[in-house]
């Protein structure tokens, strides 16, 4: 379809060019503050430097949008294409994901000079009459450079984890620590649902990525969900119950993980003096007990279920569950930047469905029936992902607004732990 | 239910007792004409002794049946319980998967008493009365052992494969290669099955892992298979395409193994001279180019699939289209111990269902809805293995007789290749 | 002995305390041009950030000397103790090697002012009277600060290598290459030494390192020297012979390292469009082929010299050889920071025995005999790395100018080739 | 000088025959009783299977005299080439060493077939006149078969090491533990000896492996060497006094593998209720608290040495003080194949300096002056091992009768412990 200039389309390109720049804008503020140094280094081959997510999404449009759609347009350094493609084979060769860390150049200053200049290029391309298969390349990119921002803070907080010194990304963040409602979280309550066939999956002309279609019908039994994820609180009784030491609680490849990495509690948790602190995006802080558990994996989140006498959902009894409600929650622009606790919502028997932590789930990241990928490189997006990892549903409170929906699939391998992900229990109903 | 010797229950029980022999006779028929150090060496991690495989079917039955159900039964050797417990974390703790190899001792002989004494002390155990329970163990211990057998030969053939002699288990073998039919393997075609609402899993008192059940309901939208799996011969053309140079065709973790193994084509193939030779049973001979293609891993059946523009079958749609299949097929009771070409069957659209290869499957290795593990030991035996790893169904030419049936599920892990793994299409109708 | 204030003494103490702060600036000056990041990065386990090195001498001074020595001195941030103590078991735990990359903070405007209070405290220190033990301490921390100089810029070399743009510690080196003498390196030639009883090793009252006493004597049969180190020409013909396929020329361990990295050419070299290049502080540079090879380990040196019939020089051979010449030569304050070619000097039959590269020698890094390590943490400064390491000698184009003596002993593992390291041939006589 | 028939050559002929075969017997001896999976199992990258060994030491004889010097001698089985050839590159490719436990096949029996007819054809070779080069490499083959020897037992003894069973080589030694004599062994005492300059290395016509020349001169200092090696009784001195958790004792390279390995005691020790054993040939048994202490690598002798005031001897202190000395001790025709307490000898100062234990030294294994590899394959046997090993002196109760010799050099890597390896003390005097 192509873009025809009648007023609603104008209104629609008008937001769209909105967004686009409201987006580019907050990537800049989420690393106010920062050294090119905190920038630059690598912490680990799973996290990049938040200077190459800078980079990385501006390439994205450059390759994908400038490239290809504004006549004329010149890379503004060839060498960025090695530098800055993240997985794409269709584009080339590329810097290792693990050497990520080497590029000390180009200096920040240089990739905020390459920000600026995609910006203004894009901003002609979207002055001009283009089609719609280009617009949606942009609103692509837009979500794209969301869910890098996402990983540009757990990627940081990884980073200043590693550091004795223990930076805080935001020092302020310290002082909103142990503002936790007076009662505590609410008590956990089991809300049940009725068994069928539904229909999961996107449908629809909304944005969503294609591993969210096509909608298609499962079979759900009846079950039940836990009205809120599991607390700090609870998880200190997994620990001190010995959690951690007991094999019968863990599936076998969480078992050998446990014992080769010797963990004994949620990455992130320190113990100073009989109380247990969490390196959090302010700093060290008193663990917030009431605050939903965070930076745990799959295989920690299946071990306390089992301990609880519990199990983890299905992505689709999550989906059924949480499409009733409103999506809203403590997401990244709340500016906590933390789990917080639930707050007891009159209306919705579940709370913190929507942000605070990605909530994992029983359910292999796979193609849904009659998935196909797309052509050319944006079909690299997310199919050749689709083997070892699982989904994780409702976003966090590093998740951007508007990023969510209830179909949104989030994926990572079960051993994964630096993102803000937690564990809400379910059970089938007797 | 208890063992109360009505006639009908005298007559089960007689044939337990005689499938129990017959089991045990099988295994040790496996390795007859092998050396005590070709029964101890241990090939990669993966991979068992096949004097540890004889040894540790023996001490499930000691520690299971006789040491908790045999009065005054005695160990034949304490410490057998820690060499030969595979991995039940209940019975405690155990000679390291990867230091299997070092069990020069016991040496073979002993083993083999070791066999005969638990033999005899569990025919002591069946000839009095005992609980159903009981029984369902022996049952139990059975199908392990037919597990064992498979994983003995596979072991036995990784062995002799690193072994530059490139030695035979069955040097006869080796004359039976190129006895191809006079017209090949029959042309692939696509055999259609509806969608719908299907009951799928083990239900019924005949034996089924714990994994197989419950039966449930799944949605399937209609889909076809291939008449057959793929053939050496088509893998050829997969090869000589440069389906190994191309990642576009691969999912990541896959292109990944790829690139650090330097696969070029299936584990045992081997060129000499321009022409394809393959490493089997029978020692090498020359690749069989009708018959399945035999020990690729997940991310290579997938490529296929996504080279040829199909995909892989889920679980589902193998067992519906299966159920229907008599279970039949070339089992290692065959004693052939290779893949053969199909040959048409008149009244059935699907050959090769059963036996020849394995056949991996879209399918995550997951429990069904409702799974439980059971209580202690036994309850290691298939759930802690829930991760990471996905489905084949339909067994192999080295399955034994009577093991398989439609709802069996066997899993490994994606870039295994080691067993008589293939691949049948499958695709989405239109 | 107290530092009672004689007049020449106090001279002796001006000058150090001006070497001192000359030593302190030179350290600046290496950086002078480069980000936060360039100096953060660690880009390999042997190599260190520039900050770390900044730091890392600023600690010794406060931990051996202001600490100690200094009443009331209250150190800058009690956790630098751990962030930048390298090695020393005595002063307590210590940042991981690995993970100095990580230390983003603090950032470099911290780090120098870390160093200027230090400096500030150590002035303070040496106004008053100070025994001469002091004295000594100042000394050494002078010379480990010279050590820490070299390092810097070799791993800064390193870790722009790792950058694929190749980036320039001094961008208008570039310009200077190529500039060799009209007629190229004068032709090698054999120097001949005799045999006999020789003392070898630091004896008197000017500063050397533990390492280089005690004096004692040696043996040595007759020997030849090369007139100068081999060159970058001559060591293309080595490659260009074969010299990395065939094991013939090779220690075992040597060809190990050849076929396990791929190594076809010295670190840093790059083939362009049939020419050589080479990574050098001024970016990336047509190679200079008269200039001394530099960055060849020790299985290198040993390779070429075998392949060339002739081998290495002992330590002793070198020193003997080495002592009667002036110490001058291209150290790192003619600033070219590369090795350039040899220039003829009519009054010495040996070129470039100080300065351009390190010379490889067969002597393993051991104690001499009556060799002790002192009392404490400074005991740990030389004598627990005797192990598996070898002697090179002579001082190269990044060792600043004063560090070199006839008795100084460098020390690397033999497949380290980071370093300017090269090689000068030897052989017996006859 | 050719093989012309004299009398006296014609005696010395029959004698090397005799020798020949003793020495091809006495392998065989040493592998009695053995199973072919005892014999076929590899338990480390560093060990051999006996069976290999076997295999190893007559192809030395095929490749090396049937080969080239037997007219119309047809090789017992080609593929051998490849799979016996330990590491000539000269000869060509081969087995990887970390590979060599995957040959089950050959048997046993093939290998023992292989031996005898190689076996009959050098007898058939040595009938006619050949020369005298080629009955040194006869003499070299003997020499080579007697070094495989003790490592056919030092590799067993690790192999069953590894068993929890702890199988034995030589049931019957476990008898012979606990002989001590009645009053221990004699206490620890300095002998001294002068300085100067000394001839060190072989000199003359008997049989030397080439390491072990040129003769050449070196200077020594007055030193003292301990009257027997370090005792068991003294080690668990150590090991109570922290030695193994104090870094200050330690080389870095040694402290390093401590922690990654988590050393507490020498290798093959096992703490029982509070009594030390020690796995040996005879099984686990008692520690026998007066005999040397063995299996510590160079990293422990020398930490030892620090803990204890003392120092390693190099090897030109130990050749000088050890070539007075009778050459007789331990070995392993005692058929204890243990370290055995040390008994004073009247007229000699020192004791055990042959046998029981090989005796660490300061001295890396480097080229004497003057040596040159020979030409073609042979040349491969020591030089090519001359980087980052270290060398000991004296043979051990593991080492043939005959076989050693006051210049004789081992060498093992530092971090080494499975050869019978202990310590003798030395210190400067003063």
């Amino acid at each position: 379809m192509a873009h025809s200039g009648t007023p609603v389309e104008e209104d629609w390109l008008a937001a769209l060019r909105n967004r686009f720049l409201d987006c580019r804008q907050q990537t800049l503020g989420l690393v106010a503050g920062l050294t090119d140094a905190d920038m630059t280094v690598q912490s680990m081959d799973d996290a990049s430097p938040a200077k190459w997510h800078l980079a990385h999404t501006t390439w994205f449009f450059e390759e994908f949008l400038l490239g290809a759609h504004l006549p004329g347009y010149v890379p503004a350094e060839p060498r960025y294409r090695y530098l800055f493609n993240s997985y794409y084979e269709t584009v080339g060769a590329r810097q290792p994901r693990p050497e990520r860390g080497m590029l000390t150049r180009p200096a920040i200053g240089e990739v905020l000079d390459y920000r600026q200049r995609v910006d203004a290029a894009l901003e002609r391309l979207l002055a001009a009459a283009v089609p719609a298969s280009v617009l949606a390349l942009v609103e692509l990119g837009i979500h794209h450079e969301q869910q890098h921002q996402e990983l540009l803070l757990t990627d940081l907080l990884h980073l200043f984890s590693r550091n004795p010194l223990r930076p805080a990304l935001r020092p302020a963040l310290r002082d909103l620590h142990g503002e936790s409602p007076a009662g505590g979280a609410p008590p956990m309550q089991w809300i049940d649902f009725d068994g069928g066939c539904f229909e999961v999956g996107h449908r629809g002309q909304d944005f969503a990525f294609d591993c969210e279609a096509p909608c298609h019908r499962v079979v759900l039994v009846p079950y039940a969900l836990a009205s809120r994820p599991v607390t700090n609180r609870e998880w200190i009784g997994f620990v001190e119950d010995g959690g951690y030491l007991d094999p019968m609680h863990w599936l076998a490849d969480g078992w050998a993980r446990v014992q080769q990495e010797a963990w004994r509690a949620p990455l992130y948790w320190e113990q100073r003096d009989g109380a247990w602190w969490q390196m959090t995006l302010g700093g060290m802080a008193p663990l917030e007990l009431e605050a939903p558990v965070s930076h745990i994996c799959r295989f920690e989140a299946d071990a306390y279920a089992r301990w609880a006498g519990a199990r983890l959902p299905t992505e689709f009894e999550w989906e059924v569950a949480a499409r009733g409600q409103p999506v809203q929650g403590n997401f990244a622009s709340s500016d906590r930047l933390r789990p917080v606790p639930a707050v007891r919502v009159a209306q919705s028997p579940l709370s913190q469905v929507y942000g605070d932590v990605w909530e994992w789930t029983a359910s292999a990241y796979a193609p849904y029936p009659g998935f196909r990928t797309g052509a050319g490189a944006i079909g690299e997006y997310n199919g050749k992902f689709m083997s070892g990892q699982y989904v994780l549903r409702g976003g966090s409170c590093a998740t951007p607004e508007g990023h969510m929906r209830p179909t949104y699939r989030n994926f990572f391998h079960p051993h994964q732990r630096w993102q803000f992900s937690g564990v809400r229990l379910a059970r089938d109903r007797g």
